[in-house]
């Protein structure tokens, strides 16, 4: 549409204003500063990661024992070359090295970024193996899974367990801001959402997942079982008493099944091994091994045509 | 940056590692066999079946009587070919077809992918039929929707069971895999979860959807209303009673609504015909026709300033 | 595959049933009309806005003093360009314009897209003023959030509130359609549904979020906090008493705090300034100002090893 010179000028009266508002609202720009890691880089490392980890499943390229080297070996030095990158930027972000104004690129921080995208890469074959243990865990857990492939390529779970176990590895070196950012990345895509912080166990299965919150300090067992819904969180904390340090969120021990909906709070909430948390169950406190929690059916009313009746169970 | 000959070694050796975990975890590999089916190619599979169900909706081309013969006819074409790709190598990797190691891709493979393929086309009008009573059930159950637009456009819902309505058919066609995946895919989208052996009846309505679970074996009868975070599910099953012909999920039937958060457990479990379920009510009995289960809100304890008061309703 | 004159003739006939279905089930179609704004240019347009009101941490481009002005600038006439296309085209949709079988795309439709377009991008300044007090809400009530580019980055609640603050306006300038389909653009990758008719304050924190729904008329005042799986929702309303003028959804008032799974349904519930609603409860009126709500936990059920106890608390 042809426009003239009143709505270029109003246009470019916009532009200003917006302009102006970068300079008074400070705190939501991120300008003159190194660039941050951004989310489609992150999406695409991810890929490639899951690609190394599960081979021959999400992607088109036909694996054989020929092949295989050169396939994975070009993955990872592509991923290699992805983590430095990502890791490097994150480094900078970290109120420690970029508060001080000096230029955040320097030698300290390339090496730093090299050698913990080595080591994440190096402890691909144990996160291989705590992953086999998710899957056959699937397979014991779930009547509807038919094969590895189904649960590998179907099962939301797997892939958010996939990731945290890596973002997990990168929240224990220190490096800040990436590992939230790729578990939120997978929370988007799965709707399940661990904190990096989190340590989990083997044999972990999450059927479903969609609305599952895992805090950063919930410490969980071996042979867990969660499904969708379900909150591990911290009680409320007031602002003065935020002691990072502090266990907020639960204890999950070895062996226990939390129903869809179940909501269990606080740092010193220890869930016993063998025990079973029913469906929409709300615990603040303890629970001693080998117990199951369920909800008092007592507490529905049935209506029946406009009849009330107290319900007897 | 660059690197020394000592880096290229500590990389080759991650990458021998990784190599020597695939011999040991072969359980989450997938090598040395057929293509799985990708993710990429089902996510654009159903996305020119969305735009087939309803077409003018989700692309950009406009449709009108003279062009509508030949830009529908490309798109089933196109689908024709997907379809028989995806389910030929989901076929492959059943384990009846594909585990005594002989080649997967033969004539009695593609005849039959073929041949389910041209049948899913053929359903097409009965599967727009039913749709079309899902479309008219969500403008009469919702005040908030305006327009079909509005309805087929914004409502995941509406994309949840156009999916199902699809994954049901090869479902019960027996192709492995592939309904599970395209059931997951709009799970990670709209945060439903719907497993492609429901079975499910005319004018069905989906409120906001997200954290929706139904079962594989739940049966769903005609105008029933579910909102988001309601689970259909099973009751705990331990392996050894792992019968899968037999229903482990709930019966809803004609008319029901069920609210925000309830949970129904059971294959035993039946909600009579009329009957409403108030929302975060927790069941695993049958419920008799006309019936409305509310929780007892006595159960709520108000705490004001400080000062505990026992709750009275 | 080569196909015979047999399988052609099979395809044909399975593409004109669905042309007749096109006929049959009108209801589901967008044939003979004007496009609709398509979900893939609303994706792009919201990318865009979000990198304007965010500026510095969705996109790859590094900005300074200097470049701000002609990147911002640039991104602003694509916005501009890409407003007046989707909002044109919905205007068309709305029964009052384009019910009447005349042609839509005239210079009265085109006029009022480029002055709401204008109107919108003026009001990007104040937005932004306005989602600075979210990122400093995230900040103060979350313990785990490190950093503003932490919380901007990997916290769903504030892309979902900021979409919602534009589709607010787009809203209550009555564009059809369009607010209605960036929210569920967000919806499906954030969990969060957020109506864009709902008004809510300053200071608006959301956490984790996946599974909270939010209403048409809901009213939140400042300083209010929502985790995962809250519902503010309506009573159930029979097609009779449709009156979409009227508050269907709850009032929150000033610095109220709701935990992960409470559901508050109904136009007349108002819960009081100040007031903390925990997790799971269920509420369909008002609660007055400064009162906790809790789960009664004595409905619970502990089943030790076999041996059932009243819970006592």
């Amino acid at each position: 549409m042809a426009e003239g010179p009143q709505q270029q000028r109003v246009l470019a009266r916009a532009i200003d204003a917006i302009l102006e508002s970068y300079a008074e609202h400070g705190n939501i720009n991120h300008m003159d500063g190194e660039n941050l890691p951004s989310r489609a880089e992150i999406s695409a490392l991810l890929d490639d990661l899951v690609a190394i980890l599960f081979p021959g499943y999400f992607t088109r390229e036909q694996l054989d024992d020929l092949t295989a080297r050169w396939l994975v070996g070009e993955r990872c030095a592509r991923v290699l070359r992805g983590l430095e990158r990502v890791i490097g930027r994150a480094l900078c972000d970290s109120p420690e090295t970029g508060a001080d104004g000096q230029p955040c690129s320097n030698a300290t921080i390339n090496r730093r970024a090299h050698d913990l995208s080595i080591e994440l890469i190096s402890r691909i074959p144990s996160i291989r193996a705590v992953l086999d243990t998710d899957v056959q865990a699937a397979l014991a857990g779930d009547p509807a899974a038919r094969s590895p492939a189904e649960v590998i390529m179907s099962y939301p779970g797997v892939l958010a367990i996939a990731v945290h176990r890596v973002a997990h590895q990168l929240y224990t070196f220190g490096v800040p801001l990436l590992p939230r950012m790729m578990a939120e990345l997978i929370h988007g895509r799965t709707g399940i959402d661990i904190h990096p912080g989190a340590t989990i166990g083997e044999r972990f299965f999450i059927d479903h997942g969609t609305g599952l919150v895992i805090g950063e300090t919930t410490v969980i067992g071996t042979s867990v079982k969660l499904y969708q819904g379900v909150t591990l969180g911290a009680l409320s904390v007031s602002t003065s008493e935020r002691q990072r340090d502090k266990q907020r969120h639960p204890t999950i021990e070895d062996g226990v099944t939390i129903y869809a909906g179940a909501t269990i709070l606080g740092g010193d909430t220890r869930i016993g091994a063998g025990s079973t948390i029913g469906g929409n169950v709300w615990l603040t406190h303890s629970v001693p091994q080998q117990t199951t929690v369920l909800l008092d059916n007592p507490s529905l009313r049935f209506i029946h045509r406009g009849r009330a009746e107290a319900a007897d169970g």
